[in-house]
């Protein structure tokens, strides 16, 4: 069966097809549009384009969208970063793609891939963060994903670690949440707040030149530069006490960390791992912290998997 | 069927036989002896007693402790508040009733009560806090007590506020846990600290008559003294910060307040409504939070409800 999976983000929309075994056959990438219809129509023609050379015809969509899914009405509800909400995208897909479509909240569907064919194959009870521009959740309970009650839960970036700290972004009316405190934006934060405070240190030299981000200063850090480092290691604790949070609730058998925040590996884990280990109840320690299995593909290989599963 | 419902605290152990409906024929209570096998001759006793002037008889023994049971083992694992961990309750206890007897965390069998007969009834997805010296947690997922992975999670009382906060009672190496913030410990401390800073004071006058507790300064919020209004009211902000937390992770039906503190009532539930509001993600406000309708006797209904249902 060859399905195709597509993950909207805020900056950029992927679509790939992918074969029985939802290894990629072809990746197609296209900035993400404003407005929710023009995202729709820039759907229907990454699907006609990956089916255009398709060897086997292809049987279904899925899509990963950076929002929750209300499980009652099927409508778009609701996103932190996107302007999303309130809206009918399935069945306005199906009739432009003439396929079956099916649509999940993106960290759910990385959650997805990585149960199904990732670093949390096998475990019965898994979460996963994604951390990137924000902080996205997965759980796994009794080998299926949860959603919450009506779709809208697993928003593990907004979690609060830290109830009278900084307010959150987007549409979180919340403060301290995980997101506030490690996420990129967090991080980007956090090098820029250093760099203004230490001007002549490589991370306000970098910050100087305009080129601070958290991806710069993650590079930064991996090249070995000690304030860069200690940056993400605070960044790290954060997301380390509210692992511990969560194991207390959910005493899962893995805990993974994806998304691009990930590639700072164990300079954002070990910190994490210290923190996370320190602090939670002691049977509740026994979940290994780890790396994602899957990179940027996550949610595009999660929505193929979505899509062959509901066939 | 008649079953008998355990429900063993930090300071009493008490006991009810229940009849089909779970309605309470008899209740016993005795102090909470130390040491594990003293507990268990206790609750043998305590099962004998109940067993000896029941019309029908005795099918099964439900017990709650304040633990977690480890679910592959069996075995009593870990207690925040007492020395329990790593012991085999439920054999000897077989050996000594002569009847089948299932264990469960106390907080746990209080949400099977208020599922099954009170306040979460219907509800697919629901929270339960019992806030007494500690604060339990009980989850329903999908219509079932949720556990975590192995028996060890829903410590909704060890979820991190404040990371940065005090650290936590017991057996708990957290710091700014819910449990640190607004249990009946927390709000004796903090009655403490307002009392020896505003020694004149209402609060400070009950204090210098050594009689300040969470209960008297609870009775003295209720006779409307501002002072300890106040007080209640910011444990109950940290409450509903908690709360906002949990359901952006559960997105549940309900989320339900009982334990000792709750008799604060809207003292405590209205401040903790206000954050939880204002805090959580729009699509997850839509909980009621709302009193428990059990109150002492949720853990031991609770524990006749495992008692029947295993049978």
């Amino acid at each position: 069966m060859t399905v195709i999976g597509v993950d909207v983000g805020g900056t950029k929309i992927a679509a790939g097809r992918l074969a029985d075994d939802f290894a990629i056959e072809r990746t197609v990438v296209i900035p993400t549009p404003h407005g929710g219809i023009s995202i729709l129509e820039s759907i229907a023609g990454l699907v006609a384009d990956l089916q255009s050379d398709a060897a086997q015809p292809v049987t279904a969509v899925g899509v990963g969208l950076p929002a929750t899914i209300d499980s009652e009405t099927g409508l778009v509800a609701h996103s932190v970063h996107t302007g999303m909400g309130d809206f009918n995208a399935a069945g306005p897909l199906r009739d432009l793609i003439g396929l079956p479509v099916h649509l999940d909240n993106d960290a759910n569907l990385a959650m997805l891939a990585e149960h199904r064919l990732g670093a949390a194959r096998g475990m019965r009870t898994a979460l996963l963060l994604t951390v990137g521009t924000g902080i996205g959740g997965g759980i796994v309970i009794n080998d299926a994903i949860f959603r919450g009650g009506r779709g809208h839960g697993a928003e593990l970036g907004h979690v609060t670690v830290e109830a009278d700290g900084p307010p959150c972004q987007g549409n979180c009316p919340g403060r301290g949440c995980l997101e506030t405190m490690c996420s990129g934006t967090a991080l980007t934060r956090d090098f820029r707040a250093f760099a203004e405070a230490n001007p002549d240190s490589p991370i306000g030299r970098l910050h100087a030149s305009s080129s601070l981000t958290s991806i710069t200063g993650l590079d930064l850090a991996q090249a070995g530069d000690a304030d860069a480092i200690e940056v993400v290691a605070a960044a790290g604790r954060w997301l380390g006490a509210g692992i511990a949070s969560l194991c207390n609730t959910f005493d899962p058998d893995i805990v993974l960390i994806g998304g691009g925040v990930s590639d700072a590996g164990e300079l954002l884990l070990g910190p994490a791992r210290d923190v996370y280990q320190a602090r939670a109840l002691p049977p509740t320690r026994r979940a290994p912290l780890a790396l994602a299995s899957f990179g940027p593909e996550a949610g595009m290989v999660g929505a193929g998997i979505l899509a062959a599963d509901a066939t």
